[in-house]
């Protein structure tokens, strides 16, 4: 997120639409790409209808900037995807572990992605001492992580920079709390093709950065957080 | 969501891909995308860094076919996205109120749209008696919907039928609960331009099907949900 | 709830309390109810330090005036408990979900017992238009029952007579939301001996009243309520 | 919480109860409850009645054996109360957060107090590497401050001692959790009758632990979770 409004050609020409033109614009580019899809395949849609298989279960921010398929230059039908605020990854969260549940043992996706980004507007709301509202909530999860790092953080002076690290520190964290999951951690028991991995896409250059943090097992993730038992333990 | 695997050429070929091959599949998808876009514009990248403004709120299933920029024709910094399972709006969650706090307060969209798409596999679950895990309970959301509206759904013999008038029924509910969140209400009372919709998107055709729900005040919200108090009670 | 400020001996005594004074009250209450149970079993804590073995749930109201084990007459280790705002039971609450699991299924409590309040101040909020602030997102969750409710409520031109029917009735559906979740429903294949029930304090007497809507099987529940498959559908 | 079945009389008299015994005994006990009261005051109820006014909110386990106002010795009318499992208080808890808000801003409470006991089962649990099922998301939370204080945890060798202690840390750290939402800290700026503690019910004495981390203002949170800006920063 990074709510600085841009002065670039693309938000002046369509700011200058109205608020019926605007919505109308959205309508006249949904049958565009129809237009289009069916000139490349006419079978297209009743193809795509058949139903979905997935491989990829992507996390990632609700910023308008990141859209999933786009960057990984992927088309509907190959990405099945979560956006929230700054793609935090909480354990109680039910919306996003949902989601987890259904890509994991559902479609059976093979990457689950925690993508992050540079100049992420959330991330730099935690590093501040502002109130936003309701959102407050949600960013105290950020500012956790930032306390888990700040020895690392407080030695970065540039604060661009100092932001820039926090996004990696939480995609590293979000991506182990996924892991850190029993819907992960059973998962891997049963497969072996089932990865769990950290990106950021550098918003400067349209790369995605891969953090080199992927899992595969739980063997790594740490005293408590490990589920060994062969059987759970009640019920 | 559909978890019928289909067979058709896009997901066989995807299918020979070893878990590596799949993986780099993605970041070489990512590089292209990138080498496409600087060679219509060196400046892309540069131009969309500097920050979003976009205008669209979308709050859309996490199937892996209906991804928001692709149906509406937008580019990257055009739609601020939250997916979750079958587009549900939870009043007490905060996942994905921080988003609409987050769109309407800070980027003050001018256009929130929950989309659904017929076909939503989520949805077709609610409809059943069966058990799924976890997400059981994020699905009984859906089953509530249902319940409102069981005496039009139960003529509906045909179930294919049935689970699309569910997912527009569910559509409906979900703008109305944006609706009646005090978000919403508040930004009315301050400003013209927001707007709630509810969309299908035709998973056959790729068409947009407007259900012409769209609402901009708080007057057809039906007692005890329009807080129509000039303060707020309390603090 | 209820949230005017009674003019009671009780309260205008403790009011002459300053701040240190009231906490320090707090402590001492601790240590002449500790002598007092000594006095009576020198063995007491002891006794109780072996562990707990409740055979009841009480989901209540976190309304100062309706503590579970005074209200039943019940002592330490007797009722586990859970005490939120208005006993709400949301579907995707991972606070009450929790301990609902562990009730359920790590102690195999016997009944779980939703208990309302008449004058219940949450709901009686839920039924106005005003905003409180972030607790308006909870009581959205009543006003939901309030609707489904609304041909029999808006007949009642009392308001302190409707504002307790919608306690009863909130009652009853959050009662049902417990009987609709996996938790129960699977406890209820494994075991004959667990009840889920609906019961009003009545603050003005003291007494219980059982609104005599106690479950201990999900053939009531209705169509895509009741889980009827033998097996979990997917993993 | 503590899930070992004890052997005393308290429950072995019990167990012989059958399921409707056990539900009668809980109506028996509360007209007895009702009879004992209206003995010491025919007005009892009719003051009761009137509306509630507590100075405290009590943030405390959902385990039987630890009622907040028996272990304080306070009567009906006098705490506010919360109760879940090993008394987490996570950021984004709708449940959690309507009780702090509505007794912080509406009841005005002047002691906020987040209560854990030694011999905690859901503390015990989060220390092993066991699944229990849902509520292993729960104790993921408790899991984290573990990870937090690992270095001082590590080096205790006992393993009841190990538990004991954390049960303190989750307590500190749940109380800190308070301490940092913009509930508490905007209240802080409007009065100064507000403070945020930590206790330990010592469950073989029955006596309550100050752990002395009481908080009356924010200067203590630290870098990030000090609000400090005058006014909100948007909206």
């Amino acid at each position: 997120m990074n709510n600085e409004k841009n002065k670039t050609d693309i938000t002046v020409s369509k700011s200058a639409l109205s608020q019926k033109e605007s919505y109308a614009a959205l309508l006249s580019g949904n049958r565009e790409w129809v237009d289009s899809k069916l000139k490349e395949d006419p079978e297209y849609f009743k193809t795509l209808a058949k139903g979905q298989s997935p491989e990829v279960l992507w996390i990632g921010c609700a910023d308008s900037r990141v859209p999933a398929n786009q960057v990984t230059g992927t088309n509907p039908g190959e990405v099945f995807v979560h956006r929230n605020i700054a793609n935090v990854c909480v354990h109680t969260d039910m919306n996003m572990l949902s989601v987890l549940d259904y890509a994991v043992n559902v479609l059976k996706v093979k990457h689950v992605i925690v993508a992050g980004h540079y100049g992420c507007g959330g991330v730099a709301a935690a590093l501040t001492n502002k109130q936003f509202g309701l959102i407050d909530n949600w960013l105290r999860h950020i500012k956790d992580v930032y306390r888990m790092h700040a020895h690392e953080l407080d030695r970065i002076s540039d604060q661009e920079a100092k932001v820039n690290r926090l996004v990696e520190l939480n995609v590293i964290e979000q991506s182990y709390n996924l892991c850190k999951t029993t819907i992960i951690q059973n998962a891997w028991k049963e497969r072996s093709d089932l990865e769990v991995h950290g990106w950021i896409v550098d918003i400067n250059t349209g790369l995605i950065k891969d953090l080199k943090v992927s899992n595969n097992d739980s063997h790594s993730l740490g005293y408590v957080y490990e589920f060994n038992d062969d059987e759970v333990a009640v019920h």
